[in-house]
Formats: structure tokens, C-alpha cells, sequence
């Protein structure tokens, strides 16, 4: 590739010294691609994106819970709403906090406080944010009430039958399950029971023992948008069952076209969700050819920066 | 804790130089209490698991699925056969791999290959380990005879039936999966359609289009555990949703009352994975008071040294 | 802390759902405080830092020389010349790379480069910024001019000297050896041997073999700093010999009532680099109750937001 | 390098499922070769060291402080006496604790120690290890004792001469000072002020204005090691200055041989610490074709494991 080296560094990009003043967000990232690092990723993700769309490529968008129970969860719903999403592949737990949160607030704290204290007063910790605990009375009540709904029209439902039900139920544009909803974006959650949600079945069947949940019903939805699109992308924020299930399901048609991945995690320990685009390649979850950034970075500081860009 | 300077040098441990000369695992390991840092938290693991299992305490397992694909496969199987756990909480990736292993072999390779050469020559790759795409087909094959058996005594199937029956048609003393069966160790596998048997499901939809994995199924049985162990321990290898799912379902009882963690992921982005065991608490997912470990390292590294010092 | 239940959620700050339009850096940082995670960190890094200026703290900056060969080149000028900085702490390794960046560009490349081939062509990696060989052939040759001119007024200097010396023969509004010069801000570099220019006193010694560099002859004037300031602050970006050097010498004054820090690197290995802001309370290089924030990030994507917003 | 399907499968190494049983810190390196993701590093890790002896390549080790805080001082010792080692670089802060613990002890302690606490009780914590202050006032009495002596022969001495002067005067196996002193081992240590012996010159100087640290007057013998070595390996435990200083002396000879690399951190911030073999081939500081292993993991694990398999 590096064919000579006077021809080289009349092709290559420069490394730009950053305007000393600086307001704008897009004028910021348009910079980064020639700050180095990261920063250079972040301005491909931007660049990758925009292109998935106006190629109109399926664009799947996965993400971790945590997102959620953060000020990112209106960002989630507004690239939904913006038509940058075609498929959502997330865990339970994003559905407990979209649902909670459209009525009810969460709270700022520290990383580092006192979890026993916390457990007497009544908060649950998730990195800094704390939630009480009548949230989640909240969402059992609320959620007896999509369970009884579901259960009226039949007592085996798919994962995306309860997310489009809480869609349904609720109207908040901050929402990305309302947005979804909304713009009848599928939300798959292949893990549902792993969640409040997933426990309140338990409950729930106490009274309707046939109330189940089949995971494999919402397999056949997904492998036909797969099959059926002419070009995929993926926007895969951290790891887990929602990364693995996007780029798993893209197996189907030989891997995705476009991917960008943002992540917190390593590739040296053999996990799924630290591996690098490249390694989906050998699979074929992402094609051989594919456009592909890893951002490494994490989502509250990143996500923002490529969102307001788009 | 610290009441008075000259009481306290008294009590505390001293930081201990390691023998020059050392040949066995179990020696290092009681020597790393004193010599600081992660050491002294495998050693604090070990004495822990062994606490567990003294006690009689329901021990909980969970792990992720590239753990299967590599030697440690057998300690997994291991400390199954050796009374060390109660009860398996696992991703699908692992049933495939274990399936997969009883009969065919994965590769050493480098985690810095060309994944597109890979692609081409038909190697997938996890980490530094190669796995032949027929090794898929071979899973596809076996995968067909299972579903074929599940789905004769009836259509919709749990999660753990699935995890038994593979274990009942193998015998390999290596296979966590024989291991299980062998022991009457319930296998739970909330996420298991993110998987290759997941994806075999919908080709035997195809041709049994009632067949399903309801996985509303396990919780039942999952929360009967749960709820009438005396005292309940969690030895979490990585994250993901086998993690959150081992110490969501200890909400019922309050939490666990032992909890050793091993991790490479990171706290400060609000993950689950990275989450120590004090977040836990909070939620009443381990106990106010528990006794909890949390090792930083790579599961190659660390838990061959806390197996074979058990 | 956490007094009463229905106090506390009065008191404490709700997490708070980010626009979905925001075009401008200094909106999106105020946001930061309520979004959760890392943002919230952004946000009390600018608030501490605007407060150390306020209060007429002696500023130390800290940082590793990567930054310096990349866009952040500039910033880290721009917070010297607008007077956020009184005092550098910084490695030979961020000389070398300012003075060759006043006449030479960089260039941005890939992390995955084949670096057998980079050898080849003549192209040095620094993660994804390369470097072309001649860029230390120029500045040997200014360094001799440098050296050569310094050991005219005497034969032994300081780390300080050089860094004082350059910044005199240069004019880049971009350089922090430059703005640093102009602004009377002394650069300390106590590890400075270990970088292209002090491989270059091996061969200066050569011609002139009572030529040194006494690296204690800065400590004293450090020592006055630190022991004559009302309040000390560090902005410490990275790890290694800039950090400790920077929390080291803010011993002599029982530590330093401020505190920024963004890092990359981890606490549980006990290394320095990845030390949080709380262990160094308890050596005395940060004081007790002093104001902390740590940002666990990675600087190209952080510091612009930081620097934009101050 | 993958040429056909059929005959690589013949030539790579497989996946082996360890042993159920094992006793032997050897017998379990030697299966870690064959078990996948860091535990095959280690393996390697352990080839290459015994290479570089067997070779008679001049063998560089390098580590960060931290390292002689805990009980891995001993293995460092070790390692010099066995003849493992024939020139050592590292921090000031390796000076400061080896000579302290000849004769007093640290403690173990939590990283969740409550730092105020500490502070007000007199113990310095470092990671999970606790250092009295007191500690500190020895060091300062016995290097008044080292200054003096080495300020007789000349005011002006090299950081290898301290290294050498403490070595001279303490008498512990477990000491690397000691083993490399009676070994006639260099010790070089490019950011010396940089540490409780630096700062320790600052008081010195107050009684002897003239005593100073010419950091340039190591570079020549440092030089002459690399110029005159046949073949050069490194054995690199963490990162910054150490790690940097022996990689960037063997520019001098085009790149070292061998290279060994435990770390922590990561590439993708562009940082030295993290910065993989490969990058340093780029630069000329590891040779083309030179034999290397990264090992991802934190020292008091790894490093037992690697060095009792010598």
C-alpha cells in the first residue's frame, strides 16, 4: 500500500493542530478526522453512518441497557425518529428503563458510594446513576397490564410483541421504544427474560400459567429483513447479546456492508464483545470488503459527538 | 477500621516476597494472599469458592461462551464433576461450542491474523482460536437430531431442555454439558436463540413450524432454586447476560451470600460486566454483608490457578 | 450522606434526557452534568478547572508526549496561552515532537498498519499517526544548534534549560514550548534522556564531553512553586513520569487542593498511571477534601470538549 | 500463509482441553500453550526468555515501581541472580521501595480503602498495599548516608551510580539491588528525580550545593551495552519511561532481537504503555523478524507463572 515514499506523503492526510477556538460540535468533529487517535475514528463513524443511510442500507442499531438509565436514552429514540434505524437489537433491561423513565426520573450520583448505605434507603446503583426502588413497583404494575393485553390475544407472545405493546402504551419523544413504535421499527430482545420484565413473568404465570415467551418467533422477522435487504449496516453501541445478535443474524446473507462499532471492551481476551470489526469478518457477520469503524470510547462522551453530527 | 497506628501493624498482613524457588500451583496461590495487588484476590477466590461449597450453599456458575472454545473447557467440566456447582447459567455460543468440541477440534492461531484470507480459506476466528465453518455443519447435523427428539415429546421446549438433552447423547468427561447431565446441574440459557443453535432454529421452523423455545419455561424452575437454597453462592466468569442473570435471579432471596467475580471489563462506563460485586449490593442482588472477591483478569490466566488450588 | 428517602430525591440532581438537537460544544457539555457516566465527569473537570483559575491556583498541566503528535498539540498551547496553565510536567518525548511539528507535518494512518512494511518505507508508528524518519534527522540538527547554544553559557543545564531554549527559536502560535517560552511558563521534564533528544546528548558528548544534565538543578525551583503557592491544581492528562512528578513534588506542600484527571489506564494493577485521584489523598499529594475529578476517557475525544468549554 | 484448507489443518497446533488435575506450576504452563487467548502468550513469554539465555543475547529488563512494592520483589532478584538479566531500567520509585523493604515490611491492604482515613492514621496506600509513613523518614536517613558517601568521590554522579551505591550497602537475597550490585548488573534509572530518592536530593543540596544527578553520564555505558551486544532481548513488565528508555536505546543497534511485553494497558490511545511489539518495529526499536510475545495481564499474576517455568 505504502507504494514510495515521496508519492506516500503527497496521498496520505496530514495530522492538523485543532483550532485554538472552537464552538461548534460539527466543526469539531469534521477536525477530528485529522486529530489522530480516536478522534479519527469518530469522525469515520460519522462519515460511515451518513452513508449507510443515504445508501439505504438496513441499518440495525444495537445497544447495551446501561445506555438507557442515561441522558442518551432521548438520543437512542432521536436516531430512530431521524430514520437512521431500521432494526433495534437490545437487551430487557433497555426496556425497563425506556418505560420507567417516561414517568419516572432516575438521579446523578458517584461511582464510588456506599452500596449498603444505598441498599437501606432504597437505591440501586448502576454505574452513578441511582434508581429507586419504587421504580420498579412502577414497572411491575405497568407491565401486568401489557402482559394481560398480550395474553388476550394469545398466551405465547414474541420479545417484540412486548416492546411494541409498551410502544403502543406510551408517548414520550424520548422514548426510542415510542419512536420504534412509531415509525414501526422492530425492537428484538433475544434475552427478554434476563431483565424486570423477564422476572415479572414469573410472577405473571402464577396467575396464567400458558403466558409464555417464544424467542424463536421473532427469529423468522428477523432472518427476512436480513434476506430481504439490499445492503446492511450496523451501529452497535458496547457488546453482549445485542452485539452478537446483529452481527450473528447477518451471517444469513453473508455479513453486513457497513458496521461501526463503539466500545469499551478488549479484544485480547477472546471476547465477543471486545472483538474488533475485522474478526466478524472471518465469520461472515461483516462482509470481506465492509466499511467498518471501531470507536474505542465510552458511550456518554462519544455518542453525543456522532449524533449531533449526523 | 484502622482505630489506632501501632494496633493496626500489629494486625494487618504483611506483604510477603515469593520464594525464589516454587514448582507447585497450590503453594503460589497461598503465597499470593501476601504478595499484593490481584494476587491477593485469587487467593481471596479460591478461599471463598472452597467457603461456598463447605457450607453447602447453592453455588451458581456462569460463564461465556469463548471460554468453551478454549482448554478451560475441561475445568468447566471439572468443577461440575467435582461438586462445585449447583446450578449453570450460560449464553448458547457455549452449548455450541461444548457440542461441537465432544468430537471435533479448534485451532491455535493469533489474534492479529487476516480475517479475510481467513474467510476465504473457511476458519473462523474467536480470539486466537480457529474453528473450521464445517464445525458448523457438523452442529447443524447433531442440532437436527436434537430438536427432532425434543420436539416428538412436544413442541415447545425450555432453554435446559435443550442444555440436557445435548448432554444426555454425548459422553465426554471434558463436556460441561455431560457433566451436567451426569450430575442432575440444571443448564439455564436465557439469550440461547443468540447462538448457532438459535439460528438452527429457524431452519427447523421450516419443517415443524409449531416447534419453540418458550424461555418463560426456566424461571420457574430457576426461581424455585433460588428461593429455597439456605444460603446461595456465584462464581461469574466475564459478563454479559450469563452474569446479570445469575445475580438478577438472587433478587428473590435478597441476594447471594458469596459472590467471586472474574472480569476484565471496566466499571467506570456503567456496565453491567465491569460492575463490582458493592453494585450488587445495592440492588439486593448479593446480601449486605456478603463475602465477595473480584478478580481482574483474563480467564485463561487466572482460573486454571484457582481450579487446581480448590 | 444519604439522609432521609424523600430529602435525598428532593436534593439530588436528576439524570436528564440530552436534546435532541444541539449544535453548540458548550451546550452539550452543560447537558454532560446530567447524563450520567463519563459525561458527568466532563462536566466537573470544566467546572474544577474554571474554579482553579478563579481562585488564582498555581496550575500545574501535565501530559504524555502521544498528545503532542497529535491535534491536541495546539490545545495544550492554547490552555498555556490563555492561562490555564502556570506549570508543565512533561516528558522529553513531547519536546521532541513540538519542535520537529513547527516545521514538519505528521500523518494520519491506521492502527493495523503492517509495521515490517512502515520499517521499510521509512515511516514510524505512533498508533495511528506516522512519522517519516527525516523528521528526526531535522531535529538532530536543530538540537545541536540548541545544545550547542546552551553549553556557551555553561557546560551543565537543566531539563528546564532546553525546553526554555527551544521555545526561544521558535514562533508557532500551535507550540506549547513556544507559548510556554512567551508566557514565562517553565517546562520540567525530569525524564528527559529518554526521548530522540536526549539520544542526542549521547552523540553531542561526543564533541563536547563535559556537556550534562543535571536533572536536580530543577528541583529547587519546582520546590519554590510548589512551597509559595496560595493553591495548587493539576490538570494531569495521561500517566506515567508526568503524573507522579506533578502529585510527587505537591508533597512539600501536603498536596494540592485541586485535581483533574483523565486516563485510560486502570486502577487494580496498582500502578501509578492508573491511580485515581483518592490514593494520592493518602499520601499527602492531594489534599484531604481537595476537589477531584477523574475522566476515564481518551484524550482526543475528551480534552477538545474540556478545553472548548472552559 | 494459509495456502490450502487440508494441509493447514495438518500443521497448526490444536485446542487442548487441560488436565482435570494438575499440581505442577510447569505442567501447567506447558498445557497453557495449547488452551488459547493469553494463557498461549504466557507459554510463549516463557520460550522466548529461555531463548534469549540460551542465545546469549544481552537481556534488558525492565518494570514500573509498583512491581517492588509486593511480593514479586523476590522474583525480580531471582531472576538477576539466575542470570536472567544483564542490565536493568527502571523508576526512581523501584530504588525507594527495594531499599526500604531490606528492612522494613508493607502492608496488605483494599483498594477500597478509605484514603482520608489513611492520611489521618499515617499509611500511604499503593493499590491494596499500605506503606507507613515512617518508612519514608528511614529512607530519607539512609540516603543521606548514600548521598554523602558518593558526593566524597565527586559532586556530580550518574542515577546507576545511587543504584549501585545502595546495592553495596544492603545484603537480601530478595533485593534487586543487592543481586545486581553483587552481579555486577547495571541499573539504570533515566528518571530518578522523579521519586521519594529524588526528592531526597532536593534537602541533600540545601548542605551540598554542588552534589547533582548528570542523567547524561548513563548514556554512554547504556550505549555501549546495545553498540556491543551480539543479539539484545527485552523482558518489559508495564510501561512508561522503562519500558520506553530500553526500547528506544536499541535504536542505536537497529532494533532488538527479542521482546517480551506484560502490560496492562491499552493501543488504542496511541500511548507508549500500551503500544504493542509491532509498533516498536516501525521505529527500528524491536528488529524485523525479531521474536516477540504481549502478554495482556497484570504482573502479580502473570509474572510467578512465567518465571517459575524458567
Amino acid at each position: 500500500m505504502l507504494k514510495r515514499f515521496s508519492n506516500i506523503m503527497l496521498l496520505m492526510q496530514e495530522v492538523k493542530d485543532l483550532p485554538q477556538e472552537c464552538e461548534s460540535i460539527r466543526e469539531l468533529t469534521e477536525n477530528m478526522g485529522s486529530t489522530g487517535f480516536q478522534a479519527t475514528h469518530i469522525k469515520e463513524a460519522i462519515e460511515l453512518i451518513k452513508r449507510m443511510k443515504q445508501e439505504n442500507a438496513t441499518i440495525f442499531l444495537s445497544f447495551t441497557s446501561n445506555i438507557i438509565a442515561t441522558g442518551l436514552r432521548s438520543i437512542i429514540a432521536g436516531m430512530v425518529k431521524k430514520g437512521y434505524v431500521d432494526v433495534i437489537i437490545t437487551t430487557g433491561g433497555s426496556l425497563d428503563h425506556d418505560f420507567i423513565r417516561t414517568e419516572k426520573n432516575y438521579f446523578i450520583s458517584s461511582f464510588d458510594e456506599d452500596d449498603e448505605k444505598l441498599r437501606g434507603k432504597g437505591f440501586n446503583r448502576l454505574g452513578n446513576v441511582l434508581i429507586p426502588n419504587d421504580r420498579y413497583m412502577f414497572l411491575e404494575k405497568k407491565m401486568k397490564e401489557v402482559f394481560t393485553a398480550l395474553e388476550e390475544e394469545g398466551p405465547v407472545v414474541a420479545p417484540s410483541d412486548i416492546a411494541k405493546e409498551i410502544g403502543k402504551r406510551i408517548k414520550d419523544e424520548n422514548s426510542f421504544l415510542y419512536q420504534a413504535y412509531k415509525g414501526e421499527i422492530p425492537v428484538f430482545s433475544p434475552g427478554i427474560t434476563d431483565s424486570a420484565i423477564g422476572l415479572q413473568t414469573y410472577f405473571f404465570k402464577q396467575m396464567k400459567e400458558d403466558f409464555g415467551i417464544d424467542v424463536t418467533k421473532d427469529m423468522k422477522n428477523l432472518a427476512e429483513i436480513v434476506l430481504n435487504a439490499k445492503k446492511t449496516g450496523g451501529i452497535i453501541i458496547g457488546g453482549g447479546i445485542s452485539k452478537h445478535h446483529t452481527i450473528g443474524v447477518n451471517l444469513l446473507r453473508d455479513g453486513m456492508d457497513y458496521a461501526v462499532y463503539l466500545t469499551t471492551a478488549s479484544s485480547w481476551d477472546g471476547s465477543l464483545s471486545g472483538a474488533h470489526a475485522k474478526e466478524a469478518v472471518s465469520w461472515g457477520k461483516i462482509k470481506k470488503g465492509a466499511r467498518c469503524a471501531t470507536v474505542h470510547g465510552e458511550a456518554t462522551t462519544v455518542l453525543p459527538l456522532i449524533y449531533y453530527s449526523l
